[in-house]
């Protein structure tokens, strides 16, 4: 069992953007990276055999949906979520608080679409400098959800990569209450890692850079996370609305990340952002948009994306895309998935799924090449 | 490429169970062979690589959904069904006909239930001499169905085994009109075979045996079907009610076949059918019930049926059988497939789906197995 390092192996001598290789105790992730979803310990309608033979190296799992389902003592019994989910490549887990703040907020696109102003059903009884206190979607049962048991529960999951519990403050909140929930980050964070330092057991930890589209409290969060012993950072909390809003702050935060430690963009993953993200040297990216996106009948392709519902790829007898050497491309035409998502056959969407994804690992394949030769 | 041939290789000494082997220009069926329903061109949650890796030797496609979507032009022009679906082994398509009655009268089974008095939303438009015509669920377009333009559709599909055009009539039918009825289904099947024998194909045709549950048009049906030079027979129209009924009326029918032809149970594959019936001399048999179950959670075990769902699964760190062989048992745990189902996953379904069709192929085998051992 490999130790938690990393290298970097080239920097691009046109931009920041840099190739590196994460050593995890379940193998490697060439960066940069794709990290898929797998919010419940599976890729939506794949299964994850499949998933490994795709070739993703990194799986995001959700910690505040598996603590509710199946919970922290089942993970545990199986000996960690690994096991559990027979993966046997890396895993990386969040630390809850994401999804708890989405509920007491709304999530991110609710919040920014309702500036604001709308309330939600509210799920968190309590927050407080403890941690959040909330009931289940599940049972009603109450929930305490703390810096320390976050990261427990980490520990039993087992991921080769955690996050420290932190708050997501919406988008749409005065200067000074995010000045004190940057504050309340920080301590989270720092509460985090002395717990993951009491038992290492493996896991590398990131810390979350935090501090809203303040270039003041951006700075901020990064001088005080980048000098806690945390094994690389992710970046996290509101981005902004727009993107070149989140272009703006990631030019601003990442000279701000030491050079040594991998990053980590939460959340995003569109090609849009992949392509101003990794000149600025971001290394891995978690998405579910491709998997979304190819439920939805949309999938990507060298030439755009496509929606392969379109009358005109009904007799389309041919690959979504020509020369793709994913399982789907290489069963089945564009006419026949064009039929299954005509006829709503769950097959159209594990087969739209597996071309999505396989896309995105040959997608940062490229881009490693490219970097590799100085070309962006 | 192999022509259309059957061969029976040992009767039990016991029953009318028997062992044989089907060859098509597609390759083997061994009987008695379980036949999983692909109504779209698709198993349900499943790509269809992974169902001829399973096993699968004969899959079912229904003419009635085909027609609809992707209709006749697309699979014509993709080189008929097993270039479209991507399937190299054997395949067989209905005439349509299930499909247009059950939308007039009503599925079987809510037909049953309602004891023929309950008015269905009437998409048959006109039922003569001459076929059906009906308005497509999809765009509400006419579509005229006759024995004719069924064959020449499944003459476009290419599907090994194809099956005449017939009418169904509903269980609660009196006798007079179930005498037109049978006379109009015997005039069909023999426009259909005409059409058929215009245009072989590489092509083999089943006669559908009916006559409802009454013996002597049973009778009937065989005589004047069996006098055709069909390659098969399947025995289709109301089973009854029970399965004591439908037990009662395979033992007056299956003496009534001929020994050297292959015959088939349509709609029938329930473990209990399976078990009255095989000794009764049935070859194959077609049904959607074990990826149905596999979809609403219910698994098929050697000690019977098992609802995925229930608790004591949730920390069950095994496979759904031990010594199972299926990719689903050799990759995960119930446990996991139970939590799967809790957190509504897709994936939970073609997990479910890749064992309960295993389960049947390997009990097939057994029963095969036991035939030619003079067990049953």
């Amino acid at each position: 069992m490999s130790e938690f390092s990393f290298e970097v192996i080239h920097t691009s001598k046109k931009s920041s953007a840099r190739v590196g290789k994460i050593t995890t105790p379940h193998g490697i992730i060439e960066t940069p990276g794709f990290v898929a979803v797998g919010t419940n310990g599976t890729l939506k309608s794949l299964d994850n055999e499949l998933v490994s033979q795709i070739g993703l190296q990194l799986m995001f799992c959700n910690t505040y949906h598996l603590l509710l389902q199946p919970g922290r003592e089942v993970v545990k019994k199986a000996g960690g979520l690994h096991n559990f989910i027979n993966r046997k490549m890396p895993i990386i887990t969040d630390s809850g608080g994401f999804q708890v703040f989405s509920l007491a907020y709304g999530s991110v696109a609710s919040e920014l679409k309702s500036k604001g102003s709308k309330s939600h059903k509210n799920s968190v009884v309590k927050i407080t400098n403890d941690g959040v206190m909330f009931r289940s979607y599940r049972d009603g049962k109450k929930i305490l959800l703390t810096p320390e048991s976050s990261i427990l529960a980490q520990k039993d999951f087992g991921a080769d990569i955690i996050i420290p519990f932190d708050e997501l403050p919406p988008y749409h909140i005065d200067k000074n209450k995010l000045a004190i929930s940057l504050d309340r980050t920080h301590e989270w964070e720092k509460r985090s890692l002395e717990e993951h330092r009491k038992n290492i057991n493996g896991q590398a930890i990131y810390s979350v850079i935090h501090g809203g589209i303040d270039k003041a409290f951006r700075k901020k969060s990064c001088d005080f996370l980048t000098s806690l012993p945390f094994d690389g950072h992710a970046i996290g909390g509101s981005l902004g609305k727009t993107k070149a809003e989140m272009k703006t702050l990631l030019e601003h935060t990442m000279p701000r990340l030491p050079k040594n430690l991998p990053n980590h963009l939460l959340g995003i993953g569109d090609l849009e952002s992949l392509a101003f993200s990794i000149p600025l040297g971001i290394d891995t990216f978690d998405s579910s948009y491709p998997t979304k996106a190819a439920r939805h009948g949309v999938v990507f392709t060298k030439h755009g994306k496509m929606k392969i519902s379109k009358t005109i790829n009904s007799d389309f007898f041919a690959p979504i895309e020509e020369g793709c050497t994913c399982p789907t491309c290489k069963n089945y035409t564009l006419a026949y998935i064009h039929h299954l998502f005509k006829a709503k056959e769950l097959t159209a969407m594990t087969l739209a799924s597996i071309h999505n994804l396989h896309f995105m690992v040959e997608h940062m394949k490229e881009y490693r090449e490219k970097i590799l030769r100085d070309e962006i």
